[in-house]
């Protein structure tokens, strides 16, 4: 099984620009009530801010969850827990296909790899971050943030339950410390049928009307018992309506918003379209496996749904890049601050700040396929092997060393998940596995050339599919035990490994290392410093009424039920079960499970069943709850609609739409469909 | 089996630059002698220019070949002949891994579907066609330069050996009338093996150093004997050494080195990269279904070869685009020309130009998707049969029509290819084929829209799997007998036959031909007639001294054996056999074949096999005979460097380069390597 790169894509952060209506994913500690109170009349105090911050989650692997009873019950999307739906099938059981429902508690099954946090704090270090960078640049500074980041992390760290992360904001403008209690006993609870909640597809998905019911709980334990969390979301006590004040809270992966031009160019002239080339074959070769047999039908379909996702996403954003007024506006908006700065004798430090940014994302372009196929393939595209094969290299590289010189990966404080991740136990697919790496050799030699020396390097003068083959059927690193006993060796162990997918990791992990550094000191370092400045000279502009840019932690946004125009067309912010079953074809992936057919009888068809409304949202919002004004959870975030999609880049709130499941709907299915009486009545409680 | 669309890919014709040394693809009729005489010391004369024009051969799907013998044998590319040699081929004979070789007259085997055409005349018409079009704009001027176009056509056309074609030259501001013999009946007399036509695959391809003998040889015959051609190529009698003045004659596909920047910023922003994502999931589905048994990998193997390589292709174009200084340039070219035209009340008509193409290229980013997942997959990508149903029905509902008003490829002129491509006889692969159609109708749903009108009208409630089984399981236009019965019943025929294939493309020709118009009257009419707007004020302020953007036509550039800098280090001109030894690992596609192996110690390795060139080439001119200043034949062009791919936009004369295998290497492995005399004997004649 791969590792679910879903949301934490190769982006660069960025500093927002000042919010219009709606527009605005906020952080808890500077959430604007005195904005959105002459806005809307009305603002949340700072026990409804409380409530809402600890009855929500963030998945460590991309994801927002919420706790939804006082027992430790959660609840997310099905496309969020996917992975372990699919890790607890097997060859018998297909709960992908069929759902799960655990009808008493003994029968919840424990998740191998998915962390929780709920977020207990925000402090600002700053100083003590620019205290240790001030006057260096390039490597040194990168080593030197670096090593300040794990110091303010380790002294924050008490313990394994505990999850500290300095978060870089405002590109370097500002670094808060962002203090997690952690989860890592999960276990599976409900889960609906694909067909339910993945109903349309990827012809669907990202559009807006749907007919979706994306939803999982999972329940997390504290020694062997259900959690009594500190705070817990209630459902609705009256249903949303058009027009309802909403928020949806949750944690935003990644946005481009305040990016230069240069940075908007590399997008849509490197990592976009290359991304969409080498996402795009990856799918045509999981679609194709898949045709096969059911056997591999089910063993490639998540990887196959998480590639379509992407794709999906990665083509509207460049859509957005390439068709609207973003470009225009953004090339605008750049020239006008420049001139300003330019005029502006204080500012003058901070003029340079853009041909830093140009002249580093040319650099990128020029190394971005090495970075992409060496650096971020073995962790989040290959199977789940490669990766942590990778992961014990590194670590045993890095275990030796002080804990501020590492990698932010292998510190102390990153060490409970690395455990957790090394020792999931998750099913073997050898047979896409071995095509999966064949495939990846291939384009590292198709992409960076037969005589490249980092290829020499890494495949000698073995095929790629030799290697695969060396690799998949004689690696004992698909033994988790084995995994654990290597981690818990350490260095010795490790190192000592003749497993042939450790050598290979060894091979790769040079050249891997040397593009990874490259792009830490010569790219990532110098953006951060020249954004840093940019930063600056907008603070010093246009005041501080503004929101960073997306960074994969909580966040706020409001806005309210809504529709929109399209197409000269008003689309209504409502669909019903009525048009599910309207649409549904009988053949993939318009079929309505089973269970929805027999139920049809018994459900209302002009109950609510999706809805849209204007907050703002990116991928990493998925599960978010929606929470109405009373803090009780009115609806389940899954999807955005296309237009959604360049709101990596920018808002507009005329069409920009968040899409959920409406809490009205979550009740009735669990009962009237799925018969989950002891769901119904927990969240009842 | 596919029809393979090697090279006449979606572009839109543009104005050529003045030429720098090395630069053009020079017409026959304008041949700049003058300029090569100052420039080399030497030019061609008439005599020279007559035998060459003769010589050499368009093969119409996309290639350039050559007569080398007074009995018609014919020498081009083993790429250029592979749909021959994969379509001879079957479970029992793999022509394309073993390589064919007739040694006697009677062992030639009929190529199934290939075209050959010698140029015998070329003539200016383009005051016969503007007297048609003056004043006319939109769907007026595209109806009426069609027709024009045919009625020029069919003035020229006097039988079925002769193929007459208006070729629009600079865009619009000249019309000149191609008068070609077509030979139709060719059959296979050699090709080598995959593995060394295509040693080191595509890692390899667009590079230099390179180590292969693309070659594949045919001959033509007439009424059933070998033609004896009005003239042919001899091979050198001195081979060819660094220095050397060398031409390139072929026929380069298309380039776009007018385009304004808006059709630069298309190609960047939509065509490049929705094509690189199209075909990468191609290339993906080809690659795991080949893996899947040795049938199936003999049956995708040739449809994988081209998505790789038009991938390659494109992925080099792409990076020409953001990477080099031809945007810039193109940009700074534009504005001053604009400047002049503004400044010249006598150019006052051409100033709207480049904003009217501006905003064809707007609509056409708005209806690419739908033009090339309707129109172009059916008849470029998608299995034969689907491309010939298509054909059928667009021929029943233009052959009622006067032939002035049919669609190009309907007319009378066109009738004696579109019955070969109808009539061949080649192998059906239903496996691939279903999957093929399948992928191709889930990517029409997906980009299109489930709730898409187009997309309900072609399918209807049925899944992509459910049309694709109906098609291919149950069509009779698999039978080549069958294809030909209806095409010679015409209309009536072809609108009576219940043949689910044919009921398919009814519904899907409806949106297709609308998106077809759609693009024929908003974007390439509007597009032609604004640059030949722009056409006119560069005459009216260069000069004509320049040569247009190619099209397809026959084509001279010369330039010298030459080798350049590249990292800092110089590439020489010329390989060796030793070079491919030193490079073979013995697996795939760095794997030489027996033949090779077994001669190696007959072999000079000291001579030399591929060769270097500054000519100035693209896709098209693969199988282009290297011709010296005697006429002989010193090379086969099979490929260009990397650099060379930039040359879709603009040449550059320190690294673009032509990659030929040396006419020497040619003889020495026909003799020494696959023992050939018969063919070595017919050579030496």
């Amino acid at each position: 099984m791969r590792r679910l790169a879903m949301l934490i894509v190769f982006g660069v952060f960025g500093l927002g620009a000042a919010a219009h209506a709606d527009e605005g994913m906020w952080t808890f500690n500077h959430f604007p009530a005195a904005q959105m109170q002459a806005d809307y009349g009305w603002a949340p105090d700072q026990a409804w801010l409380d409530h809402v911050r600890l009855s929500t989650l963030r998945l460590a692997e991309g994801c927002t969850a919420s706790f939804v009873s006082g027992d430790g019950l959660v609840m997310t999307n099905h496309h969020c827990a996917r992975g372990c739906v699919g890790a607890l099938s097997d060859a018998r059981h297909d709960y992908i296909a069929d759902g799960f429902y655990a009808a008493a508690l003994k029968e919840e099954k424990p998740c191998p790899d998915i962390e929780a946090d709920e977020l207990m704090g925000i402090t600002d270090v700053t100083g003590r971050i620019t205290a240790q960078t001030a006057g260096k640049t390039g490597k040194a500074f990168a080593e030197a943030e670096q090593a300040a980041i794990a110091k303010v992390e380790a002294g924050c760290d008490t313990g394994a339950d505990r999850r500290c992360e300095v978060v870089t904001l405002y590109n370097g403008a500002r670094y808060d410390l962002y203090d997690y209690k952690r989860f890592q006993d999960l276990r599976l609870v409900f889960a609906v049928e694909d067909d339910a909640a993945n109903f349309g597809g990827d012809p669907d998905n990202f559009e807006f009307p749907r007919y979706d019911i994306d939803v999982a709980f999972l329940r997390v334990y504290d020694h062997g018992k259900p959690l009594h969390p500190l705070d817990h979301f209630r459902f609705e006590t009256t249903p949303a309506k058009a027009g309802d004040i909403v928020f949806a809270v949750g944690n935003p992966g990644s946005t481009q918003r305040a990016d230069t031009v240069a940075q908007l160019d590399f997008q849509r002239d490197y990592s976009l379209p290359d991304r969409r080339t080498l996402f795009s074959e990856e799918a045509g070769i999981l679609w194709a496996m898949g045709q096969q047999s059911p056997e591999l039908r089910r063993e490639t379909l998540t990887d196959y749904f998480f590639t379509m996702n992407s794709l999906k996403a990665y083509q509207g954003e460049q859509k957005a890049l390439v068709e609207g007024p973003l470009m225009a506006r953004a090339e605008a908006a750049e020239a006008a601050l420049r001139q300003k700065v330019a005029a502006d004798p204080a500012l003058a430090a901070d003029a340079g700040a853009w041909e830093g940014i140009a002249q580093a994302e040319t650099h990128y372009g020029q190394i971005l396929m090495r970075y992409i196929l060496l650096e971020l393939f073995p962790e989040r595209v290959m199977p789940r092997d490669v990766g942590d094969a990778m992961t014990l290299i590194r670590y045993a590289g890095e275990s030796v060393k002080p804990d501020d010189q590492r990698l932010e990966a292998y510190t102390q404080a990153n060490l409970p998940a690395l455990t957790q991740e090394i020792d999931a136990k998750t099913p073997d697919y050898p047979a896409v596995d071995r095509q999966l790496i064949t495939w990846w050799l291939m384009d590292v030699r198709y992409y960076l050339g037969a005589d490249d020396p980092d290829v020499k390097a890494i495949m000698g003068r073995e095929s790629p599919a030799q290697i695969a083959d060396a690799i998949v059927f004689h690696t004992r690193l698909t033994d988790a035990r084995y995994r654990a006993a290597l981690l818990a060796g350490g260095a010795a162990a490790i190192d000592a490994s003749p497993d042939p997918l450790l050598v290979f990791a060894r091979r790769l992990n040079g050249p891997a290392r040397a593009v990874l550094d490259d792009y830490d000191n010569n790219v990532k370092a110098v953006i951060t410093q020249n954004a840093a400045l940019i930063a600056h000279a907008k603070f010093a502009l246009y005041g501080t009424s503004v929101y960073p840019d997306a960074t994969f932690t909580l966040r706020l946004s409001y806005g309210r039920v809504k529709g929109y125009e399209q197409d000269g067309r008003f689309v209504t912010p409502f669909t019903t079960f009525g048009g599910a079953f309207a649409r549904a074809t009988g053949q993939p992936p318009f079929k309505l499970p089973a269970s929805w057919l027999q139920a049809e009888p018994d459900i209302d068809l002009a109950t609510d069943l999706d809805m849209a409304m204007s907050v703002d949202i990116v991928g990493g919002n998925s599960g978010s709850p929606v929470v109405n004004r009373e803090g009780q959870v009115t609806g389940l975030i899954f999807d955005g609609d296309i237009q959604s999609l360049g709101g990596a880049f920018g808002y507009d709130g005329s069409v920009n739409r968040g899409v959920a499941v409406d809490a009205t709907a979550l009740k009735l299915a669990l009962a009237k469909i799925y018969h989950a009486d002891r769901l119904v009545r927990e969240i009842d409680q």
